[in-house]
């Protein structure tokens, strides 16, 4: 097999360990925890589907891609919890080395190609970047609100602490942002989460 | 929330349900079942990297979200498994019910849609839908070559069966029915899979 098709596949069968790194979100139904390459998946469709909301026109094969490999450095670097302040403050180094590991795996243009865009979703600077990050904090939110907000219990997060994470979804879409603050609502009135 | 978002978001939850439907496939480093959600995630990020072996240009983000979503009627139908020849014959029956109910879901332009390109997958007839096909055979033949072909030992499936089923590899990519043959062959050499 020539060098190219061997490295694409090498790099295929590596991220399917993506498939053990698991989340904090449950799935619906009071199920099981969620794994990165699930969330992935339901991202890439759920941002096609609703796109129409964007704040600013995306190109839809570049926010599916963006949204199938944004948690691909979690392989090495493991899920870092939204609500972890101390895993947040070495999360960008853990990324980082896993980045340069993972996607050396592929083909020169392939691994610039992929690190480029998963760069751009990091910076949220993009059309596509700032959607996709509406997209990753809605998804859970969507699960979690199914399950009665049983995660925010878990861990007892603060509607302060939410709202500080669901600003970025804002930036994405106005729509979806109105949809997360109904929600979001609707479970301070419920004391699912604490106001402070 | 306006009714077209409500049912974009409840077939969003509705689609959580794919991550419960597992696969006789076994993830690499002899892990456990696939399911069907984590399955199209890789199938969708392979096409990407692999379509320049596609046998026709195909659209990239068309092959992606028909990856993504092939599989979504098995959320009612299950899985058949390819070598379950009793499964087989009632399958399409099964998976049509399934389409109607699951994508009526959604507002009327984004059903039409997506039953349009699930339906393109079934047919095989486009250049996306022979090389979604060609992925949908690869992933998992890379995943059961990574563990020593426990599945195929597992299930007893013989290279006949096996070469009846990549026959549609071809159709997609000749250049992955190359390295599909040389997996297999590999395979029979270490009577991992008898010839007939």
């Amino acid at each position: 097999m020539d060098e190219r098709l061997q490295k694409q596949l090498d790099f295929s069968l590596e991220i399917d360990k993506e498939k053990n790194i698991f989340r904090q979100t449950h799935l619906s139904g009071h199920g099981r925890n969620e794994n990165d390459s699930e969330h992935a998946w339901h991202m890439a469709i759920m941002a096609y589907l609703l796109r129409e909301y964007s704040n600013e026109p995306v190109d839809a094969a570049k926010v599916m891609l963006m949204c199938l490999i944004h948690d691909i450095v979690e392989i090495d670097a493991g899920d870092t919890y939204a609500y972890d302040e101390e895993g947040l403050k070495t999360q960008k180094a853990r990324e980082n080395a896993a980045k340069e590991r993972i996607f050396s795996l592929l083909p020169d243009d392939q691994k610039e190609e992929l690190m480029s865009l998963f760069d751009e979703f990091e910076a949220s600077e993009t059309p596509e970047a700032r959607f996709a990050h509406a997209i990753d904090n809605l998804q859970p939110l969507i699960l979690n609100n199914s399950n009665d907000g049983s995660d925010w219990k878990e861990h007892g997060v603060s509607a302060r602490q939410i709202y500080g994470r669901q600003k970025k979804t804002a930036d994405g879409s106005e729509k979806l942002y109105e949809v997360t603050d109904q929600i979001i609502q609707s479970h301070i009135r419920k004391g699912t989460i604490s106001e402070s």
